[in-house]
């Protein structure tokens, strides 16, 4: 079972990772950009094959690892592979 | 118009960041994990309106500069703001 995490900075945290890829963007003359923001994407393969309980471990996993909850968000897709 | 960018290792490539993540989760007791692939995710707000016009200029952005196609994919999603 695959599944699926992002992990995003929350509303109003600075993101200096997310500015310098815009100002990269601009210096490439890319104009029109109003804001980038960067997050982790993590794909984890599990041998667990039930979606709920593959759901209930990745929140754990997110909570005690994947996303620092101070500042970051995170959301979990859960497909079948 | 706000766009989506999962920049993600190509398969066969090392992911030694996810791997990293992978045993951190066994280090804390997290068994039954086959793979970790750990991967970006750019979000940008873009003044353009025009989702076909959006498009072909974030594959130029990925191409330039957030993607290293040499060993990186990248997928783009166009969502209306």
């Amino acid at each position: 079972m695959k599944a699926k995490v992002h992990v995003t900075l929350k509303n109003g945290v600075l993101d200096p990772q997310g500015k310098a890829v815009q100002h990269a963007l601009d210096g490439l003359g890319f104009d029109g950009i109003d804001d980038v923001r960067q997050g982790k994407f993590i794909e984890l393969e599990l041998s667990e094959t039930d979606a709920d309980v593959a759901r209930a471990r990745v929140t754990d996993m997110c909570e005690k690892l994947l996303a620092n909850t101070v500042i970051e968000n995170y959301a979990i897709e859960i497909a079948d592979a």
